[in-house]
């Protein structure tokens, strides 16, 4: 398999719900469009910013319909679900799924209910899930704070080598730079290694990242592209602030109760993407309210995305 | 609603597998003669022991149907789900289907990948499921080494006592006897509590457990009504040596590889459930053989369930 | 070495504190016959609720020698210091200061800084402890939540048994009763397993438990010799009851910060042992207001310690 | 205070012992001399590495005492001790000894067995120690690997800041990126943050980071100041390449158990500091042997420190 690497920003995009919580992908066409006004390069959908683990396997397919739909003529806009972690048979029929309505990649997570006791059952449970598609590049999701799971992931991609011919690389949701950069310089950076994490993409630059999948990128990608450019013309001090900047917008999140204040962000940008579904708690009107005067206090204005693409970018 | 409390073991069914890793579910009316000729007083199905992450939507109404079906005449034996714990929506289904085919009561445990950040969000989700089946019995099941949820179960009480009026207890498998003691004693004993650890009965019986649901009592229940017959008799000796046996046959899934051992104590018996899914790993053959050695080393035939219903029991 | 095994309750008591923070040594004459009064038959020394861990070797040396100085007529009355755990050099000029002093026994707690990799690491540095005072009986302590060391204690019985000939058992402040009645159990019962969790006296006295190590056996004996009482007449509800009281009790510690709380409990008995060196966290005076109140209402004053020795105990 | 800020190499030395464990101060002479041959800028003393917590009071201050002597006249030669972290009585008297014998500064951990509730107790704990020498710079010692107490340094900063006038920085042992930039960007850069996760040095330059303390310096710094070097020219690919022979060796640590194999290292150099205490696990002879073997494949001689200085460095 002779497979391109992905580069630049990759969302990971929320899944627009009604207020009765449930699916309203009429929303989507416009979602797709605001990415493509900010450069985004590709949406990872039904992740833990989509919410995956909450919606049934007619909903996940549904939702991955709508972006199969919109990005379908799209060559330069990458769509990847996650197929799931804990029941292999879901993720399988999935698997096939993305690849009869022509999605480009698929994704799967540690099992995190039965944990795999050593990396070669999680190697196994990859296996079974990639072999089902033998054609579409298959990645990797390394997300420990979530799935418990924290295997150093050079011992998976020592495992997978040769076991999976269509592994394509690791979603990298974690800290551990030093498992990091050794993943990307194994076997000569044969694999395509995605950072994941948002408030740490400057130190993942120093290490030779090409492309980041996350979930801020939904509604600030200039500033991250900013960033990026201000890295790749040596301006280290610019990057910084920059950087500095998402970590500002990042903090709110843990202020205003976690992954639910992402669909606030996407309020402000004039895309209403509804609430997080149980056991997620959402924030109050009156929190809203609080989290504006916030945005407004770090400028969020001036580095979010924007429905219409702004000049120069 | 004016519940009865149940009494006695519920075993925690295996998922019969076909070598394929398919369905088995011919299977289940001989499993249900087994359980009832040692004494065994319900099934609470696709549990941990049962596997229900690992089954699809499908997967699990079909083996619910299937043990609706024995055990459909059997006023003195009952069956309840584990709907599962992250997708809300399928829950519900499931909870309603539950409900369509006559099974006894339903239980749910906290969603494990978004974890809920308060007692309150807990509840809510719990309120959310229990609430589309009035009538049916809800347990929650208190699971934390798996779930990663180790709220205390005493506030998840006083937080549903008034908001559920169906939840009717609690599947506790845990160590933490102060908080189980707490649950027990909480407004007079109006909730079922449920101990969920086979290896630590004696101390559970000694704070006034009436009902244990456990994955060994497919397989030795009559070591564990011995057990009980002896505490009943204030024969601490006793217990205490029987206990001891429990233990020793515990710690043999430990030493195998931990959850799959439990269909190789099945093998023993003459049901054969087949292998578990991925990610959890099985013995070996040559396992199985050592296994069966180290079964004969702590007495395993003479406590264990039998096909047959033995004399005097 | 054939060494009498303890019975009944040993107490670990607060280190007093005068207002600046130094040591109250001229408290601990009437801190021992209030202990007396009520039945206690011991003291563990400078182990968590001492403070052992914020307390300078002389400061260690002059708590075990005021405790030497009002038990050394008492032969019905234990003294065992906690050493430490992190430096065995101090350890061990503890262990032959405790000799040297004529105190009882001597107790040792898994290094939490370096943590030991293995059991058998663990059981090299009990060794080399216990070796330095080949006539005293070895306790180790056993508090994972504190340590952070998890391993099984039937896996170091294993791992000393041989190896340690002094080694007289384990005071075990952790949930795991398969793993405590597995050492209860270990070669005939030889080695003595010392209850350390109060709210759990009930299930541990069904497994057989002779003598318990507590805080709580500071200001509220009488209530655990009750309980004692009512398990050994077969009175489960009495029992059930009283450990109820227990755990009402020990859940103000929780409510109001924490292990500083034993030393309000202490003030009300009118034995001021002054505050908790940092980094623990003390109550406020307002906060004290609502701790007597809230005492009140679990009705402390019934079952706690009295100064003064109540007629018939 | 008008502080300088640090730059360049700290190393954490081992504390070097005699074949019967006891100390070996007489190689500190001769270690200082091929710390200065390799560029080395200073020495953070009794932490982690140095085994301070295995270390009694006495020996702390010996050894203290022998860094002081060869350090006295070298005004580009920091010393600072790690004074410990659960007893603030012994980190006191530590404090005013270090300022005694002319030590630069002092450094701190949290407590680390009664861990702290809150960052205000830390703070509180960290204004007792440094309170003590108001003129002397003191580090708080961040590795939550080892205490268990990971606070964002970002609230401990703003926590301390105007309560603590010589709280100089942090010694940050941890991968929290996101936190550590706060850091660095809190109050215009008031506060000296050294790096200490030497497998991670490149992002932590890529944010600004211009001191390291690390264990891997005392026998690898002419890697690291080649790190340093092809990242102040923008050669990210070296740097890349540098980092990862860093990680090829750290890599080395795990594989024969941990931090004791950094004496192996310094064999390997020519300075023979013994063993680790226990409860440290040491290498074996024949571990020996095969860790060498090892050291060769990686290249070690090529990037190690050198006894004598090296032509242009």
């Amino acid at each position: 398999m002779n497979r391109k690497k992905l580069e630049g920003l990759i969302a990971a995009p929320f899944t627009p719900m009604q207020s009765d919580g449930s699916l309203n992908l009429a929303i989507i066409p416009a979602y797709y469009e605001m990415l493509k006004a900010n450069g985004v390069k590709g949406a990872f959908i039904c992740g833990s910013t989509g919410e995956g683990v909450s919606l049934s396997l007619n909903e996940k397919k549904a939702v991955a319909e709508a972006w199969a739909a919109v990005a379908k003529e799209d060559a330069d806009f990458i769509v990847m679900p996650l197929l799931g972690g804990t029941c292999l048979t879901d993720c399988k029929e999935l698997a096939l799924h993305a690849q009869q309505i022509g999605l480009d990649a698929i994704s799967f997570t540690a099992p995190f209910y039965f944990k795999p006791a050593s990396v070669d059952m999680l190697a196994k449970a990859c296996s079974e899930v990639a072999s089902v598609v033998p054609d579409m590049p298959f990645y990797y999701y390394h997300i420990p704070v979530l799935t418990g799971v924290g295997f150093s992931m050079i011992d998976l991609l020592k495992a997978v080598d040769g076991l999976i011919p269509n592994f394509a690389g690791i979603k990298y949701t974690h800290e551990d730079f030093m498992d990091f950069l050794s993943c990307m310089n194994f076997q000569n950076g044969k694999y395509d290694m995605l950072w994941g994490r948002d408030e740490n993409m400057l130190p993942a630059l120093a290490l030779g990242t090409k492309a980041s999948v996350g979930s801020t990128f939904n509604y600030a990608a200039p500033l991250y592209y900013q960033l990026i450019d201000a890295f790749n013309h040596g301006d280290l001090k610019a990057a910084n602030a920059l950087q500095q900047q998402s970590i500002d917008m990042i903090t709110l999140l843990g202020k205003y109760g976690g992954i639910a204040t992402g669909k606030a962000y996407m309020k402000l940008l004039g895309i209403d993407c509804g609430e997080f579904r149980l056991p997620v708690k959402n924030m109050s009107a009156e929190q809203f309210e609080a989290f504006k005067k916030d945005t407004e206090q770090i400028g969020f204005a001036e580095f979010s995305s924007r429905l219409q693409p702004a000049v120069n970018v």
